[in-house]
This record gives structure tokens, C-alpha cells and sequence, in this order.
């Protein structure tokens, strides 16, 4: 008698879910594993690319179904249960089950929890019954996608959207936004993206500026005007703004609420404030539980902390390394270093913002003694007509030496230049490795001192 | 009595010798050292840039003074006594003197040999009197680039041009020619170039064909075909192609004749067989004796072994320390990595190429027990409008999981890959510290699994 499959239930069909059931299925073919895996999806879509969906409103990427790496159809004929429209509400770690809006009782031997990080809402943009506004909407799923496509072609030209919030999304939603000939204000209550140090969230919202946006910083959202249940403008604390479309990028939250119950239960399973989870660099966060994705924290290596960092990377490098672990493999997901990118790229701007490791607040928290300078430089040799400016924010500790944080922004090619930093994080290295290591030069594509080792030596001389 | 100044004698007023005067009498205000720097030159420019002359003959740069970094004025202004037009034919380096080939001594105490490596001109392209016939050339000084620039204005519309050789330059030239409208003709001895393994070298040979190049690939250019003392065309080993211009491209030798004497005498100071130095981390090659540059070897961390890699950055870099530690400092060149990196841009055709690290051939013979791959890709998300097809050859030892080589050709933003796989090199770091790192992923940059990582995975995942 062969012995029962390992019954592997998998909460959420994106990115970090999907990555780990299809890995854990191709190591069990090597380990000689029995598994039957079910994945239960509360949307319709599945491995979805939800960073793609701004350059869906923006008319760049055809159609919604450019930006599902994998169909339903594909997973099932992977061998994998997938159950679109199942909601998970409540899961019993003891008996090994979860349960869902339909009532029904799922067993399991593993669970895998990659339900991911919505969007939030907040109050003042829903109707009582808890639905948004007409008009007003957030950026994440292919649903709220294809509903921006229509609020944009319904409203015509020459409508103008507020979009709140100045992180990411909120100014990849401004570029989709203008790129549609539409009047873009961006309201933020900071000073701009805050994943950047001042000083270079400053030229990001200079770019904003000269590409027409209205920017209002330091406003915080008090609420809508209305025309019955239409949004018509935007109220913060001492001003307004008409609107026909209000985008609220304002951030997302783990999808963690089905575990409230165990966290509560002392089972082991521990959820942050936040409600994300902690998992081993194997995927485990308790007894026959897994995690990965966006409703988890990552370990930053540099301070060997957790943050909330909700990127697809990192979901689908810790998923599949859950997945391998699971069937008996021992692939890892190491942690990360906080590198991020995006652009800002509307008619004559083209910006590229990028950044990774630790902010000069991150630093001073975890004790370091930081030196930080801004340089400019091109990104080619001055004399090429591919030399665009560019600004690099470079970081060390004064007594170790060591790189704690770059940040980029600039023209054509700066964006990608932070691997090279972020190479350096990854391996404890100096400033001085930074400034002095062989990266590639030749006048189309750097100074004969690559800006960024230019920009890591003034650090270097300052120690 | 103040001591006398330290006599500095700089060989060379280009990236390395001129980088090396500047960072001593920097250095030299900090440790309180009196130095007197004489920078003796056999041409007539200073501190530009051989690898800009490609695209100044293409038409991209304006003029000459866009590729001097620094003039002889601005040199001067900073206390170094600059003269142009005195060449070392001599040095003794018991007595502390170079001889000049206008006779005279120059005393010193402390020699930097930056003396370049001019481009080797083959017997055939030569006339008796050792001057290059009429519309035959090399491309490495800046006499060279006007001399281009007049020729290619003689010849007109429609000349033909026959490079001789398929590395960077020949490639950079061969751009050059096209987009000035000539007809080319690109012939090598070997399968195109030679620092690319032969499945990444053949993506550059199709490209350069999509192009219209005429690419003769195995050819041994044997002689001339001329019209007195002008070229009408190239000959072969069984065969032969009309030109009106000739660029022979074949590579650089290091100018240290000077030293032979010096080194036949046993002074410690040793050439290699093709008569490049091999300095220290600081820049030392014998006692008093100091050289950086295209004149030397460089050290490639990975397999300890010294090559020749004639480039700007190291010369830029290696000349900075050697100034430096000459007074007074502790600033080190530790070495490289191999990497490198060109394009090939015309018309619609648009091809980086880069490489870091070994190549097979270097791994065999270093004992490795490599396993190598080829990747193909996206420089971006495959939705995006950006995204160009990119291949990646990644390279690791299976013994140690070590990475060893990565090399890359595809479209725009391919290149500067290269930079995040050069750090994990100059690191001594795993193909899964490649896989594994976190580079920077947002759809117009990269997939959610970045394309050097996914080739890394590969590789990692057959070790």
C-alpha cells in the first residue's frame, strides 16, 4: 500500500503561492515526494504581475491578459487543484484545517499562506455599505485595473485625477495618468516619496512638476466632495481640489485576518502589529505552516531586521524556496537589502528612481555612525549624446567602513546602476570595495570613473 | 633649510599618468611632502579619451577639446610642470635619469612610467619608410581621429571601408563607419570577438551583418592592394576586397621600450615577454620605479593571474593609488575582475555587449571544473514596451558553487548588467549569491525573477 499524498493547501494564487506549488511539485519529483496540491484563490485571476497594471491604465500593455505570467489552465495542467473564488476565513492550526465563506472545511498536511497585502481603503473614500465612491479606486488586482480603464474612458479628455499617495504606485499611477492626457495632482502627507532621503524625493517631485503635475505635499486627506455618490473633489486640512477620479495609493495591508484566531490561540503562529508574518528563510513561520509573499515581512540583512517590503521578487524567490522546502528540499531565501526601483517617464522627463539599503533614519536606529553625501555626475562620458544627469546618494559607516545605503536618481540607464550597490549590501562589503571594484566602462554607458565609484570615493575620502 | 622637493618624473600625460601626478600633490598637502612633478609627453594632447574617438569619427562627439578631460593649461594650473613633445627614449635607474630623444638627462627621484600602449601596426601597412599608407590608419590618439575625419571627408559618399580586426575597437569603428554612410567590411582572423565565447560572439556577427557588414570571419590579412602609395584594397589568404580606407584595429603593445635597457641590466625592474610592467597594489614596480596604465598588466582577482587589459578605468584607477601612496598615502589598486564592455548601434540594430570575469578557455586553465550556460530573456517585462530580447552566458565552478564568468549581448539596458555579477565576482561570491540577491525589479527594468538571476539560477541548479 503506497502511502496517502501529502495533502499541501496553498491560500493565494499569486506570485509567492504559485512560485511555491509548482517548485514544490518539481522537487517532489526529485525527492520521490507524493504531494496533492490545492490552491484556493479568493479573486479570479492567478499569477498576475499587479506592478504591471499602471502601464496596463496607461495604454502601454494591450490587454490584461499580457499580465498573467500563468493561467488558470496552465497551473491545473501543472498537476495543481486551483479553486478560483474560494475565500479562506478561519483556519484550526490543531486540527489542520481551514475554512472558508462557503463554510466548507479544507484538511491539510501543509499549509501555505501567500494571501498577499490589498490595497488599503480608508474611511473616508467608502460609502456606508463599504464600497468605494463612483470615481474613486485603488491599484492592485486586474479587477481594479480593468475598472480604472473604464472610469478613464467614461470620464474623456481632459479629466483630471488626484491620485493620494506619493510612493510607487502613486507616481507610476501619475505617469499612466498623464500619458492619458489627463490633469494629474498628486497629494501626499510627506514631502514626497519617502523611500527616498529628502534630497533626492526633492528632484523626483521637480520631475512631477515639469511634467505638469500639481504636487501638494504635506496634505493629509480629510475627505471627498460628492455629487450624490460621484466623487467631484478631494478635501484635506485647509484646502480642496476638484476631481473627476480619485486614485488612493496610499499603501496595502497582509491579507492575515484568517489567522487571527490561531495568532490568539498560542499555536505558535505569531502575526507583527501589522498582521504579517515572520517566516524562516525556508518558508516556515509554525508547526506544518508556510508563508511567503506579501503578507510576510522580509529580513533585511544589513541591521538584520524585518520590514514590510511587499515586491513580487521577493515573493517569488521566498515562495520558491518554501515550496522546495517543503518537499524536502533546502533552497533558502536569504533576505534582502531594500532595493527598489520605479521611473517617472512622461513626454521630455524620463526619470529613473531607484534605491537600496538603509535609509539615513534606518541607519541612526540601528546604531551606525553614517556619512552620507549626494554627487552628480552623467550617466555616459560627458561628451556622448547618451549622457543624461544623475544624482547618487551613497551611505557608509564611518568606523567599519562599510556601504549601508545608495540611492539613485537620474536620466536613461541610472535606475539599474543600484544592482551594483545592492550586489555590495548583499556581501557586507566597504564603501571603498564600491569605489574601487571593476565595473564596466566604456563611453556609451559610464565615466571613465563610473558615477556611482565616483559618488562611493567621496563617501570613502569623508571617513 | 627646507628640505629639497621630492623630483616626481611622470612618464605619460594621460589617464594614468596625469591621474597619478594630481592624486600625489593632493595626497602631498595632507602628509606635508614637498613634491616637484614634471610630466614629460611625446604627443601633444593630455588627459583624453582613446576610447571617444569611435564616436568622434562617427560624428557623435563635436570636436577634439570634447574628449581632453583636462588641458595642458588646467594641468599647469595645478603645479605640474606639463612638456609636450618629449620623448623618453632612456632610463637609468642607478643614476635616477631618463634620457630624452632631444639628448637631454632628466634627473629624478621617484619615476611613473604611464607611457600607454600605442596600436600595433602590421608590416604590410606599412611603406618602406615605417609611415602607414595613404588612407590606412590605427584608432588611438587623437592625431589619428582628425586623420580619420579627413579621410572619411575625402573619400565621400558611398567609400568603402575594410576594418581590420573584430574587437572593441573594430566593432566601435565599424558603427562609426555606418552611420557615416559608408560601405564596411569587417574582416578577423578569428570568429568575431575573441573576449566573448563563440555563442555570444556569433549574436555580435549577426548583428553586425542585420546591419550591413560585410563580416569575413578566419581571414589573416596578408597585404595591401595599391595605387601607388594608396590603398585600393585589403588582401587575404585567398582573398581579396576593395577599400578606399583601411582601419587596422588589432590591438595595442605597451611603449616601454625605454625600459630595456633597464631591465637587461637587472635593476629589478622586469618587463614580460611582450614588455608590459607588473606594478604592486601601490603602483611600485622597483625601487623608485612606479608604473600604471596601459604599459602594465593588471591582476585578475578571480584566478590570480595577470593580464593585459589596456582600459581607461583601471589606468584612471591604478594611477590614483600609485599617486597616492607615492606620497605619503595607502590607497591600493587591488585588482580586477575582467570586465568590459561595447556596443554596436545603427539604425534599427542596437547590441550591448558586455563580459566580466573568465572565460572557459581561462577556467580550464585555472582547474576549475566550470559548468556554463546560455539564458535568453527580457531586459524588461515581456508586457512592456521596453523589453528587448537579452542573452547571458553565466559561468560557475562546481566544486565550490564559485561564480566564475558572466557575459552579455542584448538590447537596451543589457550591458550595465554585467555590473551586478563584476561585484559578486569582486567579492569571491556564489552563482546562488547571483541568483539569490536582490536586484532591482519593476516592469520597465526587469522580469520579477531578473534575467542575470534567472541565468545564475540555472546554472545553480546543475552544479
Amino acid at each position: 500500500m503506497t502511502p496517502a499524498p501529502v495533502r499541501v493547501v496553498v491560500v493565494g494564487a499569486d506570485a509567492a503561492g504559485m512560485s511555491a506549488a509548482h517548485q514544490a511539485l518539481r522537487t517532489a519529483r526529485r525527492t520521490g515526494r507524493e504531494l496533492a496540491v490545492t490552491v484556493l484563490e479568493r479573486g479570479h485571476h492567478t499569477s498576475y504581475s499587479a506592478c504591471g497594471i499602471p502601464y496596463w491604465m496607461a495604454g502601454e500593455v494591450g490587454s490584461a491578459d499580457d499580465l498573467v505570467a500563468r493561467t488558470a489552465e496552465q497551473h491545473r495542467e501543472a498537476g495543481i487543484d486551483l479553486r478560483l473564488g474560494v475565500e479562506v476565513v478561519d483556519a484550526d492550526l490543531s486540527a489542520r484545517t481551514v475554512t472558508t465563506s462557503g463554510g466548507e472545511q479544507v484538511a491539510y498536511d501543509e499549509l501555505v499562506v501567500a494571501t498577499g497585502a490589498p490595497a488599503v481603503m480608508p474611511d473616508w473614500a467608502l460609502r456606508p455599505d463599504g464600497t468605494a465612491y463612483d470615481g474613486v479606486g485603488t491599484v492592485k488586482t486586474l479587477d481594479d485595473g480593468a475598472a480604472w480603464l473604464d472610469r478613464l474612458a467614461g470620464a474623456g479628455d481632459g479629466a483630471h485625477v488626484v491620485v493620494v499617495g506619493a510612493g510607487y504606485v502613486g507616481v507610476e499611477v501619475a505617469e499612466a495618468a498623464l500619458r492619458r492626457g489627463c490633469g494629474v495632482t498628486v497629494l501626499t502627507r510627506g514631502r514626497g516619496m519617502s523611500m527616498l532621503e529628502d534630497e533626492m524625493s526633492e528632484r523626483v517631485n521637480l520631475a512631477l512638476c515639469d511634467a505638469g503635475v500639481e504636487l501638494v505635499l504635506g496634505a493629509e486627506v480629510t475627505g471627498l466632495a460628492l455629487d450624490g455618490d460621484r466623487v467631484t473633489g478631494v478635501r484635506w486640512d485647509g484646502g480642496s481640489r476638484d476631481a473627476d477620479l480619485v486614485v488612493v495609493a496610499i499603501g496595502v495591508r497582509p491579507a492575515t485576518e484568517f489567522l487571527r484566531g490561531a495568532h490568539a490561540a498560542g499555536t505558535g503562529l505569531r502575526l507583527t502589529e501589522g498582521g504579517a508574518l515572520r517566516p524562516d528563510p525556508h518558508g516556515r513561520v509554525a508547526d506544518h505552516v508556510w508563508a511567503a509573499g506579501d503578507c510576510c515581512e522580509v529580513r533585511r540583512r544589513i541591521d538584520d531586521r524585518w520590514v514590510f517590503r511587499p515586491l513580487g521578487t521577493h515573493a517569488a524567490k521566498h515562495g520558491r524556496a518554501l515550496g522546495d522546502s517543503l518537499a524536502g528540499g533546502s533552497l533558502t531565501f536569504d533576505g534582502m537589502v531594500d532595493t527598489s526601483i520605479t521611473r517617472f517617464s512622461v513626454g521630455e522627463v524620463h526619470l529613473e528612481i531607484a534605491r537600496t539599503g538603509l535609509s539615513r533614519a534606518d541607519a541612526e536606529e540601528a546604531g551606525y555612525d553614517a556619512v552620507a553625501l549626494l554627487t552628480e555626475g552623467t550617466t555616459a562620458s560627458g561628451y556622448m549624446p547618451e549622457a543624461e544627469p544623475i544624482a547618487l546618494w551613497v551611505m557608509a559607516d564611518r568606523t567599519t567602513r562599510r556601504l549601508l545605503g545608495v540611492q539613485v536618481v537620474g536620466g536613461h540607464g541610472a535606475g539599474k546602476r543600484v544592482d551594483a550597490a545592492a550586489a555590495v549590501l548583499w556581501h557586507g562589503g566597504t564603501v571603498d570595495d564600491l569605489a574601487w571594484m571593476d565595473l564596466a566602462y566604456a563611453p556609451p554607458f559610464a565615466t571613465t570613473w563610473e558615477v556611482l565609484q565616483v559618488a562611493a570615493r567621496r563617501v570613502a575620502e569623508r571617513l
